[in-house]
């Protein structure tokens, strides 16, 4: 950590500084340069960057120059993460493929969207009984009783489960269904509901926040893993900004850029992403070619009917072309569907 | 509801958008101009506003006519709530302070600050028991025994209590000491947290997520309103923007706009708003100057040794400086502190 | 164009807004709803939506129906534009690769980079003569010396030439060198500049501004358009988010938007959009995934001595290497390179 | 200058590094910690701020120690500057208002709102007679015949004029009527515009960009003192986040923040940062609160038929008003009006 200090910090300033580092227990090394003395310090940066040390009279700014997460850092795993989801390895050569409706609707609908995605390839099978809705009069999902139904999808078409856990006081119920927990992107900072699931060894897919950067990510993958769940996947979904002709911004450099910072791996959600149907398909190529180990995408049979985000789900066939399209971009970056 | 239909968007693509409408129970106006097709909606749009309208056949776009809140609307009382807080009422004429501790640290520092605040003018204490923190690694509050030094600092000051909920699971102790409870940035889309919240009497301050539209912020309120709790206060706290100068941006238009668009008062946090100290004070006073009807602002005797958040507390006595000049802005736009 | 009035708009307010209307040279079309009045106007929207109408009173707001540009729209050429630029047609099924410097630093060395994008298989060569830079101490490019340099690259490769135009001044200039003038994200909303380039028959490469949306985009290209130049490019080169740890945020996703709503290729520039040279060809690849019509990249042969955006330079052998994968690429998905 | 190695870098690249600074003429310290080394850089920072270390393989990060402007910054006139433009003085104890129009729209209109403005106690008149419009068909201002009338409303109100500039070609045009030069957001980074202004000795308003950091705001304004112009006056005009609701988000922290980084004064424009008539009496009131030098708000004697921005202008009698109220607000922070 390097502190930098004010250009007319008073000696007295400077000594109560480097008392307030020794007090630590750090070693400070001070370097005055022609504009500003700035002081290094030696030791454990993530537990000295818990102290105010910017509160200090004297201290224009406080840099620091390691990452704050240690368990999600590429340098505790080089050569990367599989996390296996009943069977199906996510973060391997073969791309994954989730996909499903966005709520369960019901037992009927979702049999046959099941059945579809099985039969056009998809690997894991999404859908959410318990939903977060910005409005209180939105449908907010079937409950138990959905999860049921994604119990029997699961049976029938023997594709593992993806559903959302919202509430700590659910984790039990939801634990029993699910092969792969989802956090929402409302609940990424939700540091309960993340400790809950760390206490835990099911596979957990946690999705960015819409305003949380990749750091912030990383720190909330950290909470799940301190608790000592390393079993989990990243989830880019899109990202809050100034344009508003897509339902979110989706940041696909986050690939790359996770696969640097992290050995854990990354899927992507166009569906949210882009909020529209007719972006999906060119965003889930896209991230593929980006290198992301997975895709999840939101299908529905009838999407003017559907009880939630029907305008950003595709059609069953649409999705059978998309991934035709999905393996011969897997393909021409090396790697399969 | 408008419904604006593609330039060339088929009869049978018309027929099949009029059929779905009326099928909802609602009655369908078209009105053909030169480039585009119209269709209006008539009935409750907060019903309509569910369907997936957008994924018809031959529909550009949906334009919502009514705001998706009601309890939280203007409308709704238009002459503006007064939010009783143990015997402190916000949205009156007379500017309400909260100050304290970002976190409870110590019995004894607790019981000091809390002594300050109230000599230097103070109406309500904050202090945290349970924090959410970015890092799994930083502090994270003294739980119950925190709540129990905030009933000891009532007691001895007479300040009522203003704590974070953060899990359902905690909901009953918080609320056992609590007089204001408060959800978090972080939690302003928790929404099983808003729902539980919203089954009990006691008041709660909302505050804005970072990335929330203000349009959010009321559906937030409105998922607490819609349980039965109409005993709610909205907090501006800044939002994330790409200026990295300050911890966050805070909006001040965001308190004219609220006062406008709903009847719930609206006060301002200034220390997470900006994240430094030497900010603080300058946009309390702006924020008393745009019409919020309180300001919460942390305060710690020694910020450098603060547990949480010390770059952005005042110091005791700049505290007390503070009150002065909030209490002249305060006349000067005919309020009272 | 749809108007919405207040829930207690006055019978005269309304007859004021019909008045003012039919003053226009409109049609007013009033709609009673239970909650709201809504008037419908019927005409060329795009007079009307310059009447500022939302400051009448009694109107709660102003709902646009058509899009505000024409020229740029998909309906105006919808099987989509091709523009030729010396003999290189972008906007067809092959990929075309704009390589070359961020800025023209040196005869020798741009020589040198120009033989080797040309023999890695790029169609046009980029260079700075005129550099935009947030500092006025940092390099600010070569100017006329420059271009000078840039034409001898052409003439020794082949590769036509991009290059900025920053000043009206140096429209004639930077004209008589530059087979695509670059207008750069800064000055996209520089519109004496646009309508400067608006006036001649040069192809335009218009890159997006860091906070424009989409619509301004389109509208930035309409004032090129509207001048008579119908020859257009525009390139998606990162919007500014609070992601702080790339440059910009490379949005894929306005790929597929604008050929949905434009006839105009669209190019990107994964050099800016990431601001790192190890997410440039995971970001290159996606943007053909995603079906952009072209990638510009920086190539620089020691990045580490570069006058300008080193850090985003790709060294020649990678470029090289990119270029292999991106053929790949572009061939999954229907085109070539 | 602080450069932090990657984790696992070689003593060759370590060495490559140390020569490179050698070679700029600066003075490398190394420092070794358990998990990282770093290397302080000695020497004058603005001059190797340019070198793209971050190129250099073993590098993980370049830390700037200082900050980038100097002519701009608080310590090169720690007192703070005070600008006289023809007599009136910016950045003393008397907080300055600027009053018009956004255009310049014809004669008599432009002098009614002239002495509308006065009498209520403006002291500078705006007035655009060169207008930035996204869109080509909206109303591009009168251009000299719209200098005229402001040079005609000068002579019978006294108002110094405040008018933007948009195209270095018009420089002298506009400096020949202007007592104040704009430079409007759009053309922040205009760096041509702004070395144009800054190699004349009038007075400049440079706009903060509408996705400007401080620090680039700070730049601007370096650009334009770097040519021999000290006469500028900062002004925050709101920049663009995810809020629809208001046109940008006014980011008054920037007031107090700019306070601190630099000695040139700030004013505040309310009409643009909120782009609603409602919100800008409100948000004057924060403005001046929160240390601003001046407001400059737009005032039409009928919005609804404004040429531009009608929406966010106000009628003269809550102008009027307006100040009443920024007086009362100006004294309780120590200021006049």
């Amino acid at each position: 950590m390097i502190i930098v200090l004010k250009p007319h910090a008073t000696q007295e300033e400077i000594d109560h500084v480097l008392e307030k580092i020794e007090s630590f227990g750090f070693t400070p090394h001070v370097s005055r340069g022609v504009e500003r003395t700035i002081i290094g310090v030696i030791g454990d940066e993530r537990i000295i960057q818990e102290k105010p040390l910017e509160a200090l009279p004297g201290v224009e700014q406080v840099l620091p120059v390691l990452k704050p997460y240690k368990l999600a850092s590429r340098e505790f795993n080089p050569q990367g993460s599989v996390i296996e989801v009943s069977g199906v390895r996510v973060g391997e050569r073969k791309v994954v493929v989730i996909a499903g409706p966005c709520a369960v609707e019901s037992r009927e609908r979702l049999l046959q969207v099941a059945k579809e995605v099985k039969a056009a390839g998809a690997h894991l099978l999404r859908g959410g009984a318990f939903k977060p809705r910005t409005s209180p009069y939105s449908f907010q999902g079937l409950g138990a009783e959905g999860l049921r139904y994604l119990l029997e999808a699961k049976q029938e078409t023997g594709l593992p489960i993806v559903t959302e856990l919202m509430d700590t006081r659910e984790a039990d119920l939801v634990l029993e269904y699910a092969d792969l927990i989802q956090i929402g992107a409302r609940n990424m900072q939700n540091f309960r509901l993340l400790k809950e699931v760390g206490g835990h060894r099911k596979p957990v897919m946690l999705k960015r926040g819409m305003s949380a950067t990749i750091k912030e990510l990383l720190l909330a993958a950290e909470y799940i893993m301190s608790e000592g769940n390393y079993h989990v996947i990243l989830c880019e979904r899109g990202i809050r900004t100034f344009e508003d002709s897509t339902r979110n911004t989706l940041d696909l450099s986050a690939i790359p850029l996770i696969k640097q910072l992290s050995h854990l791996p990354v899927v992507v959600d166009p569906s949210h992403g882009t909020g529209k149907w007719d972006l999906v398909s060119p965003m889930a190529l896209a991230a593929v070619a980006a290198g992301a180990d997975g895709v999840m995408v939101e299908v529905h049979p009838r999407p003017e009917e559907a009880l939630s985000d029907g305008p950003q789900a595709l059609l069953p066939d649409l999705f059978a072309k998309m991934m035709e399209s999905l393996r011969r971009v897997a393909e021409a970056v090396g790697r399969s569907l």
